[in-house]
């Protein structure tokens, strides 16, 4: 591969920079970089140069992006949403492989370069979910890096056959294993909780679970996770999604369990949704807890809402968590990149040397003005090619 | 002015029309017309065509749309909010007749065709921020129907000679008179209240009041509020804005303030932030109350956040009140069209025969996918002048 030279980025403080990408890695940053013949030169024109966003949390393979608007009618409860969308894949057509593409592609083109998603695995669907997705990683290797989170939907435990297939998942190439309310939706979070760690421990792979139970509920299953965590030895591989109940119980319980995940590098994933009880991005980082940031499902039978603009998402994390003042703003910013990179465990992340080079221009004044103002990524770079310029793929 | 003849665009049930403009309304919508000699022609090529969108609450003369980036490192209370805007004001150059016009134009770009916004009125400025906003107004007469509301941002009580000032900005040319929490910010709600409702009824103009007071607190000052509206008989003058005690009072008095606003037709007006307790959308208008919506203020010395896109804020309304369905995201974009237009009077509003001709024209299939992607507006007309394409003012 080439040599890019970028010239005339800014960095968060306003210091003008090049940048010289080498084999996909950033090789050098320094005030002044002479070209050399036949390196591909780039023009930043003085735009602030930001690292590859990471979405720590969407659902690839759920989306209607781009295709025919779904009209949503579905009534508000988990299970009848859970159903609405069995019916509505048995029934459109829906084929994850393509839409999963679309929507990464979209991602890539709005400067995501590492992105974890979770994939259905269920009795209906079995594995085709995961296929589709598969081919969309195959597809973007070069371009993404990807994260597959064997999800089970529909918990674990009601339909029998689920953890086979979840078994065979990760043994087809899911990276982590996930889960979903063991109260809520399983009803016997012990049972549910020991098999997914038993699965994941015989693995060896982390998990990503989705936890949207409340309040005292919610605190229950997690304190059932965080034993866990510590019984197996799996300090640094496992993450809490929503964790809703972080949002709604108690401070004194809040931070007792926030004690003990920032001990157990246990991380926490926000959408920072505005309509219900969420951590608080704030005490989760006193504590020492990781938080990620994330879409969770974009446009899909279970929401309307979404998009693959990270910046996007860093304002709605900032919102969430009335987050004003600049330093504020790039704590939101630090949800989508750094803090999710950290939380999710890809390597070699942001704008030092040795680094993959992937790398996001704006034009923006600052770090908080990208997060609120949104502008098109005038140039994206992944792992060191250039894949998208002025918004689009090239 | 000439005939307008705007061809195939689409209603929100999908049906494709041509709308005839002339001498700045809708002279007709039909299938298909024919042009006659002289007419200007648009083809919509299909695009959904809404009506103009309202902003129902926004501080023209505060923000700094368009100037260098304001670096916030204020902290949180109200008191030194309202402090360091103040001195900001008085060493930043900040041209609140600039700052109005760019972001009026903004506005207008992406399709708000009428607004309100609250211009502070106050001891030290005495009526210069109105007079700039009132200058802004002037200059986009004929493009945007604009309302304006003489707020006493630091209250009426605490700095002698504000109510003097407040009946010269009525006199000068403010259609509204405004408030804020006359617990709060006044400390005397009583005083307060009967000062403001004292100059709106010698001036013969409505109020909208801010009011930020939380839960009980909030529901006394509203309580007073109705008393007065019912006792000078101000019905359908009166909005209050943000309202977030009818998000953290408890549900039957809740319930019953709202019935007496419906019987009094007292307007809400949300932004809908994230991060407090807010009036739900659903219980207002199941009681009767109109809903309107707004940003507030927008990029300014209290917010960075904001935008002058008033599908975006149907969004943030939709979010944070759980509006997944797409009957609900139609509620949602109601709350920036036809309720805020109604709730704030503005006259001969919408897509029909005889209606003053705003209206705007973007790629979505439905109004509920113009709530979530807010594409660019391929076309905005105003009072029967095209004034922006594609995002940009012509
Ligand atoms: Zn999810
Ligand atoms: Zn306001």
């Amino acid at each position: 591969m080439a040599c890019l030279l970028i010239r005339d980025v800014r960095n968060n403080e306003g210091v003008r920079f090049d940048m010289l990408v080498e084999d996909g890695r950033i090789a050098r940053a320094a005030a002044v970089i002479d070209a050399d013949d036949g390196w591909l030169v780039e023009d930043g024109a003085g735009a602030l140069a930001l690292p590859g966003f990471v979405e720590g949390h969407t659902h690839l393979d759920k989306t209607h992006w781009g295709m025919r608007w779904y009209r949503n009618a579905v009534a508000p409860s988990l299970p009848d949403r859970i159903e609405n969308e069995r019916r509505w894949r048995a029934t459109s057509g829906h084929d994850a492989g393509a839409q999963s593409l679309a929507l990464a592609r979209a991602f890539l083109a709005a400067g995501t370069t590492r992105l974890r998603t979770h994939v259905d695995i269920d009795t209906d669907a079995g594995l085709r979910h995961l296929h589709g997705v598969l081919a969309t990683r195959d597809t973007l290797r070069e371009r993404m890096e990807m994260q597959i989170v064997a999800f089970p939907q529909s918990g674990v435990l009601k339909r029998p056959g689920t953890d086979t297939l979840l078994a065979d998942a990760l043994r087809a190439g899911a990276d982590l294993l996930g889960g979903i309310d063991p109260c809520a939706i399983d009803g016997d979070a012990v049972q549910a909780l020991d098999l997914l760690f038993g699965l994941a421990e015989r693995h060896g792979v982390g998990l990503d679970i989705h936890l949207h139970e409340r309040s005292t509920m919610g605190a229950y299953s997690l304190d059932l996770i965080l034993q866990r965590t510590a019984a197996l030895g799996m300090q640094g591989k496992v993450a809490i999604s929503h964790a809703f109940c972080l949002g709604d119980i108690d401070v004194g319980a809040r931070d007792a369990l926030l004690a003990r995940m920032s001990e157990l590098r246990v991380a926490v994933v926000t959408t920072a949704p505005a309509s219900v009880a969420v951590p608080s991005v704030a005490a989760c980082r006193a504590a020492g807890v990781t938080v990620i940031g994330g879409n969770d499902g974009i446009r899909d039978t279970w929401t309307p809402y979404g998009s693959p603009d990270m910046l996007e998402r860093a304002m709605l994390i900032g919102m969430r968590n009335d987050f004003r003042r600049d330093d504020d703003l790039e704590i939101a910013l630090d949800c989508v990149t750094h803090s999710a990179a950290r939380g999710c465990g890809f390597a070699n992340y942001g704008l030092l040397r040795g680094n993959r080079a992937d790398l996001v221009l704006v034009d923006a004044q600052t770090p908080a003005h990208a997060v609120v103002a949104r502008p098109v990524r005038k140039l994206v770079v992944s792992a060191g090619r250039i894949v998208a310029r002025n918004g689009a793929l090239v």
